[in-house]
């Protein structure tokens, strides 16, 4: 069963909202923001802001559909700035936005799908808009923190976990937490659903780092390797990295500003022989399963089943 | 007198908005912010937001301040990323925020602006939302837009017309339009002062690349001849480069990409041997006086006279 299956007609309303809100006069714009929407993408921001919403017995009232959306498009709107700044070849298996608009472009079309989506999920409440843009300021504060580390093969392992929090799990949290509390969830609900949201994002981004260092660029849609070709210390490289008898030659290719494809793929095939991607997963489905015992406070229901089923979807994943 | 004069207190207050906004555990964020904000700047938009709501008897009710910062806050975003679009040396006599800090600080600060504003403008009422988001999302289609006509001598005056009221004269007009609905205005009085604000952002618009052309750094704070150097075909470029003996010279430097700071100070010279300037100031005192007449319906006030005043000031400005 596919997670999403109990919110299948909720989830096509968000692909038309999706569509819809980056309609724009200038083709380009909505060119480039479908090259990156319509691209796939797991839609698990929107799905989670509907699933919070359902198990909580929401079933009319504000528009969910419009807050949903508006969280794949701030989504879709980092992954394009993102590309811009990690340099990263491919993303969603198409060529990166930027690569094939160009920078001016690529930062407009970011720009614009910020904009958009402020406009869908702007104007229902002040905690909404709190939530999201809290959210929001999380991530661009982790991308900063992050970048004070890189290439820094000894980043500490609690920096990494600040990182992948606000980058990641803070989106997924406010997620919840907007779906939640639209849905007329009670506080402890809230607060159960947020904390589903930021152990289900940690998870998730952990296995996108250990998919980004053992898995192929077949599999991902995107380039692999590109943590450690742009010297981002993700957990599995600093497992890897502090293996006594292989970490120091991987951390001497970690290091290099400029380091050859080989090099890389040579690093990556090291890394491989430690147990950074075993270890990675354990720690990965410890937090899935956090999320899990998180949602008990809720009432039995497809709902809640699906938000179960996501976090084991999410840490068994290949791509 | 100043034109912000009969709001000394209410532009002190949103100074410390801004400020309080952009404060980051993330010192680096906050610093690139600061960099740009700090640097003074002319604090138009909020100054607009706060007359419009005083002159149509705004005096209590929704956080004016807050928005009137969102705006400037908004700004300063676009600011930051333009620079990295246009390759700007030097900003508000300062070096532009990613030549000192990089494009990828450049740009995650730009989205932190972004998020931070929506936080302040975000969650008033629906109205405010959509006058926001709409002038963002004019701003990005018309960057798009002038991106079309990069290197192109021919550019149509429609086009540039189209383009600057897309990027500047529809965030003005927002300004204007949120203060005014905000402060209580009749649907007369809001739609008076957003003719008020589209026309003076043209105004300010067309002086501002008259400047380009023929303003001195140090006059400017920001380096000159950018028009020319990136292929933006403004007004005074486009009357230049249409004059029937020196055009052609001016035309064929502004269709290199790659041109040297002699060729472009070589073609600035003759563009300002020809009427560009002359025409095209007198194209903005056109629009200025149309931002007057805007203003009748208006009851007689100090905050309509620093309107007044403002519309003047602009296009009489050196820098």
């Amino acid at each position: 069963m596919s997670w999403y299956a109990p919110i299948v007609k909720e989830m096509k309303l968000v692909e038309a909202e999706i569509r819809s809100a980056v309609a724009s006069d200038q083709e380009t714009l909505t060119d480039i923001c479908m090259h990156v929407i319509g691209a796939g993408g797991k839609r698990i921001r929107p799905g989670i802001a509907i699933l919070a919403y359902k198990a909580v017995g929401g079933d009319s009232g504000p528009n969910i559909i419009g807050i949903a959306a508006a969280f794949e498009l701030i989504h879709s709107a980092t992954l394009i700035h993102d590309d811009i700044n990690d340099i990263g070849e491919t993303r969603r298996g198409r060529v990166a936005a930027y690569k094939k608009y160009g920078v001016q472009k690529a930062l407009i079309a970011g720009d614009f799908l910020f904009v958009r989506s402020f406009r869908l999920g702007g104007y229902w409440n002040k905690e909404s808009v709190e939530t999201i843009s809290n959210a929001c300021t999380a991530t661009a504060e982790s991308e900063m923190l992050q970048s004070h580390y890189d290439f820094d093969p000894s980043t500490p392992e609690n920096v990494y976990i600040a990182v992948i929090t606000g980058k990641t799990a803070r989106p997924i949290e406010a997620a919840a937490r907007v779906g939640a509390y639209l849905g007329g969830a009670t506080k402890e609900q809230v607060e159960a659903l947020g904390a589903y949201g930021v152990n289900l994002g940690i998870a998730f981004q952990i296995i996108d780092d250990i998919l980004d260092l053992d898995g192929t660029e077949k599999e991902l849609g995107k380039t692999s390797g590109t943590d450690l070709t742009d010297g981002k210390a993700t957990l599995p490289l600093q497992i890897a990295m502090a293996d006594p008898k292989l970490g120091p030659s991987i951390a001497g290719v970690f290091r290099k500003k400029d380091k050859t494809r080989a090099e890389v793929e040579e690093a990556l095939a090291l890394a491989l022989k430690t147990n950074a991607v075993e270890r990675s997963r354990a720690k990965a489905r410890e937090y899935a399963e956090r999320a899990i015992a998180t949602l008990a406070p809720l009432p039995s229901s497809p709902y809640k089943n699906a938000l179960i089923e996501l976090a084991e979807v999410v840490v068994s994943r290949r791509a």
